[in-house]
């Protein structure tokens, strides 16, 4: 299973109206060639986001994230990379627009806004809550598992961090694959 | 000479208008505390900026910068830290409103658009002209002397990079100082 490329434009345009609602200028270049992340699960709307990479260079990475409402960015966990000699990638996640929730490591929230997937929730397993509304953050250190999931109106966020390398990134759910198959129809 | 809390507050609300105007969304307590530079000249609005630091860790950081029109980041530069083990500040600029004149080293613009203050206008020597409109977006690599201008309208500019130690900028014009004094009035 993957996705069209029609499919993959549909996504893109959508994606885009959430920068539009947030105030946030792509250039063209940048518009049309925004990530639809789908982890190879082809369940774009449940799991999935759509992203575009500003930077990446070796020491620093800046990226801006759409989540549609309710969808979820998958249970991940970013490793240190001996061969790069790297500890691994630490992030800061900023809400811009809408609403996200984000869950770590540690004391789990007796009563969750986000629900994962139904067919997927086994592959969650950490539920320390943090609610981000616009102009709120939350840093994540390296090595700590987590996942988040768009509020009912869906979600723009700024993500601040060291180098990614999505993919060494370490998923729960063992269907995952981060980087998605095209295919041409 | 240095800046007064009344000032320090005009200029902090009018920066916040710039933020709003570029629809970025602070906390109150980040409004409260944005960060007024004014390299101990006390020329605010010809060289100076505001600003927001969203995370500055020992291994990533995150500003938003507004410059008032015509307003002058003065030359500078990033120089490596050898007690940090540090090679110095790599940094993005992305405009997200208005337009700001970046200048780094390199073939120099015949024709800038960029006045620096008159009075320090002799302390400005690179000329290397980027135009960043929203969307647009230049990496500086450490050590490279550069400077930036707001346009006719001013700016707003979101800064991804490596770890800030400011203090531990080098200015070409000798008479700056990076940490700002306030005078209680």
């Amino acid at each position: 299973m993957a996705i069209s490329r029609q499919q993959l434009k549909d996504y893109q345009q959508r994606a885009k109206a959430y920068f539009d609602r947030a105030g946030i200028v792509l250039t063209p270049e940048e518009a049309e060639n925004i990530e639809i992340a789908d982890f190879g699960l082809n369940e774009f709307e449940e799991t999935g986001l759509a992203l575009v990479t500003y930077i990446n260079t070796p020491r620093c990475c800046a990226k801006e994230l759409v989540l549609f409402p309710t969808q979820t960015c998958p249970e991940h966990f970013h490793p240190p990379i001996e061969e790069l000699n790297y500890e691994g990638k630490e992030e800061t996640f900023r809400c811009r627009w809408g609403e996200v929730y984000l869950y770590v490591s540690g004391e789990a929230a007796p009563n969750p806004i986000a629900t994962p997937p139904e067919n997927r929730k086994q592959t969650y397993t950490v539920w320390h809550e943090i609610i981000l509304r616009p102009g709120e953050q939350y840093t994540i250190m390296p090595e700590t598992w987590h996942w988040f999931q768009g509020g009912p109106e869906g979600a723009v966020v700024s993500e601040f961090s060291t180098r990614s390398v999505d993919e060494a990134d370490l998923f729960t759910d063992p269907d995952i694959q981060r980087m998605p198959e095209i295919l041409d129809d």
